[in-house]
């Protein structure tokens, strides 16, 4: 049987099936056997358990996970909701059934209260679950450790889970809901892991089944045949030969060059990078270095993790977006204001402009790393939509020492009036995951609108060639940094398009280098061509697929 | 000295100033004189009487407001909340103190739990404060009552605010926060009130001051000089000519028809409609009949309100937008998630796929209406982004007896690609707004982006542009049901883009008509390239207005 979902990277793996533990049952109304001060200590011991293994997760992992983790440890650790406990446990309950109903009776508020509390509410849930499972001696729900490699099948993975994943015993994960952007989406392109998200056949998976995870096709084989398991073994090997490949720069099969960079989330993945033949970086994000902080980094603290990546690309383009924050993750230093949309908020240059000392700050850290490297540095915008935001970006990065100054293309606007902004630009650089969003209508992190959500339909590649078109009545560069440039088919499309560079995860570069070097220039135009003027994303795909197709002659031929 | 907002419509107003009273101040941390028990009996008593007036109110307005109203009730009702009170007077304070600590202490929890919450915890801010001028004997915060005619100016209105408003004696509203969007500004447009909102310089005007508000300049003038209030009269007394004006079918100056319809929330602004001179109705907007209840209302309760509105409009044109629920104003039989960005979820035509049965019974009220009456139904979905939904949506309605279906075009996609849409549906209807809001990646809820959030953007221009070629090539007609359509000049510019239809808020009816006359189609069509090749919206706005004015000899020759 074939589960479908939407598949992360092009790789394929084979394994037995371990399910994520599902949440504990509900506890049931009860007379405490032990008295109320026994069990009101219990549940305290509980809640200290579960806050200080919340906290020591959160100091190993870091980042935005680490935020998360530790936000939870204060939940579990709030002198109210332990006071709701106790009240409760007072009237001669248990302490499981006490934590389940004072946590319910938080969670239940904040969801009465509007309309956006989901993500907030799940995380008590979680807490309210790790405190039960430490009062009950079981382990946490969460990832399974069957003690051998397996197929993380789940619903979908929390940060906290995705943290503490290991990568040397997971095969692939799939997962019934989330979508291309979910966390588990995100980590499988960071990791280059396997995996099939949004499948929601898959909760029929049972532990102990053998699968196919193939995430070319976005399919989960359940009971596959004798062939089947051969056919995706020969495909492994196949992409192991492709991974092993000698790296050569990225070009069409006419010899056009068409440089592949790679996208980076912090100065350690530098190294992986270069490994996987990375030409440069055509996105550099920054947040890492804001997201943990009561205030925005010093300049010297900057420049020295500006120099670091710079530094491991001599000769080469490091294309570098400044901080692009907004109200979905709210930083101390940049005044935010509660959003109903935050997709649609102050975010990018928009809250930079609003705290413009910043900006200073950090195109000055960047134009003095700059000068210490011989990588050729280029900053990019984010969340541009107007010329003059345009002016008003490039002329203070101009100011400030700054000889390269673009602009992210993710509005529809930035896209439609490309002709105006790359006048004033030195390059433009596509982030086609907000420029689908925002064209479609449909929100990136939703699952129920993933299927919207698709850069193969022919409105967003149509933006996306008029950016292209733009860019070469200029003469100015056209990058895509968006996870578009990562399917090795769309690739070449975007080039077809107009791409004069694309940027990727580096874990997907062999694939989309073995891509572009089955196709000529002229196959790039013509396949960008079918594609647009296809109906959906599905036919646009189609209709590339078979316009790049050789001929029944040009393929005897070969 | 001049103040500068958005304004809303075309009027001008002069009146003397009242602001809406400022919040009550934190009350002082002070040991009660009067023991806890009468203090805890004052709390409970203030709450009561709080939750009773919020909930009298609600029961004469209705709608969405009533049910913010009723939301409000409950949580002056919440015995938690009331306990919270009470265990804080326990400790020897006040009941003025107390109440302010516990709301704050939950507005605080709330505010701390997530990035969503502005919304609900200002709800909760208000009615602490309702709770706190009933114990203090003072009004409550709101709208002043000075006893004559009154400029009022605000912050921003709540929905509570605005629904109490005595239209008989504001002359004008004046907001320093707030966008084109805000509640203030649906007010105005709704009912024809001068406003100019987000005019951050009107935190300086002092009640009693006399202001000329300009709401199509979008200024305030204070201080002004006898010159200033002659030309303001003489500018009330042409528009009043004007609205007094005989009512002819809009047309442009060469004579080329162009209906001017009406946009309605309700069968009860019907009569307004017809009076002001609608020649139809361009956007019926059927929400009203689902926010306020439990479950759908059955296709005879909906006939019947649809035969009212059609039966008004006999011979001529009336589109029926369909339901367009999401998350951020969730129906109890409609399934919604939370989402983190309502706006682009699971909204519109996407909601009604997942909940099909609520479609189905609204097009056969719409059929059955239609068979009852003489009006020419269309029926049009809202949030169309594929072809593929075109499909669906115009089947279904075929399927179900609708003559004519169409589609809004609301996501750059559905402009992006209007070629294939418009092959599939029977016509367009533009809606400004959200395709503003999309194209410009900026929420038309948010002031803090309103500027952003401008119809006379080249791209939005462009975009609107699109969809009149493909209608122009297919002959189905492209109509504008935005609020950019009540701008006049712009009414101008999108006839010249290809509108063959301008649908608004009736009040705006006299002034567009008045616009429309003075040019004819050539004249459009040139404004609206000059429009188009804009660098921006303030550009595009001068522009046009520069290639619409008369050169010098025809202007001499008038």
């Amino acid at each position: 049987m074939l589960i479908r979902g939407t598949g992360i990277g092009g790789g394929v793996a084979i394994g037995v099936v371990a399910r994520m533990a599902d949440p504990l049952p509900d506890p049931v109304e009860r007379a405490s056997a032990i008295g109320t001060e026994a069990e009101i200590e219990r549940a305290n011991r509980a809640l200290a358990a579960v806050a200080a293994d919340l906290e020591a997760r959160g100091g190993r992992v870091g980042g935005s996970a680490k935020e998360i983790l530790e936000a939870q440890a204060l939940m579990a650790k709030d002198p109210t909701l332990a006071g709701q406990v106790a009240d409760r446990i007072a009237t001669g309950t248990t302490a499981e059934r006490a934590v389940f109903e004072g946590f319910a009776g938080y969670r239940d508020l904040l969801a009465g209260m509007g309309g956006y509390l989901a993500e907030r509410a799940a995380d008590l849930d979680d807490v309210s679950q790790r405190v039960r499972a430490v009062l009950a001696g079981v382990p946490a729900p969460g990832v399974p450790d069957p003690g051998h490699p397996f197929v993380l099948v789940a619903r979908d993975l929390s940060p906290a889970d995705a943290v503490t994943l290991d990568l040397g015993q997971v095969l692939a994960v799939v997962t019934s809901e989330g979508g291309p952007t979910s966390h588990t989406a995100i980590l499988a392109r960071e990791s280059g892991l396997v995996a099939v998200v949004g499948a929601r056949g898959a909760d029929h998976l049972a532990d102990g089944e053998e699968v196919i995870v193939d995430s070319a096709a976005g399919t989960v084989t359940q009971g596959p045949t004798v062939d089947d398991l051969a056919a995706a073994t020969e495909r492994i090997a196949e992409r192991a030969a492709r991974a092993d490949a000698p790296i050569r720069p990225g070009a069409l099969a006419d010899g056009a060059a068409l440089p592949l960079l790679a996208n980076l989330g912090s100065a350690d993945a530098v190294d992986d990078a270069v490994r996987l033949g990375a030409e440069g970086v055509g996105l550099f994000r920054t947040e890492f270095l804001f997201l943990d902080a009561e205030e925005a980094p010093s300049i010297e603290a900057q420049q020295e993790q500006y120099t670091r990546v710079l530094a491991a690309f001599p000769g080469r383009k490091v294309v570098v977006r400044v901080l692009d924050a907004g109200a979905d993750k709210p930083l101390a230093f940049l005044a935010t204001d509660d959003e109903p949309n935050p997709a649609l908020g102050l975010r990018g240059i928009r809250s930079l402009r609003a705290g413009e000392h910043v900006l200073r700050d950090q195109l000055t850290a960047l134009a003095r790393a700059d000068a210490a490297t011989d990588a050729q540095l280029e900053v990019m915008a984010p969340m541009v939509a107007t010329v003059e935001e345009t002016r008003y970006f490039t002329g203070l990065a101009r100011e400030l020492g700054i000889r390269v100054a673009g602009i992210m293309v993710e509005t529809p606007s930035a896209a439609l009036i490309a002709d105006r902004v790359l006048a004033v630009a030195d390059f433009a650089s596509i982030g086609t995951n907000d420029l689908a969003q925002y064209t479609m209508a449909a929100d990136r992190l939703l699952g129920s609108v993933a299927a919207l959500q698709d850069p193969w339909h022919p409105a967003v590649l149509r933006l996306i060639g008029e950016v292209g078109a733009a860019g070469r009545n200029l003469g100015k560069p056209v990058g895509i940094c968006g996870e578009a440039a990562a399917d090795p088919l769309l690739a070449v499309v975007l080039v077809g398009l107009g791409a004069t560079s694309l940027s990727m995860s580096p874990h997907a570069l062999a694939d989309v280098r073995a891509a572009l070097a089955r196709y000529g220039t002229v196959d790039a135009v013509r396949m960008a061509g079918a594609a647009l003027a296809a109906e959906g994303a599905v036919e646009a795909r189609a209709a590339a697929e078979a316009a790049g197709a050789p001929s029944v002659s040009e393929s005897d031929g070969r």
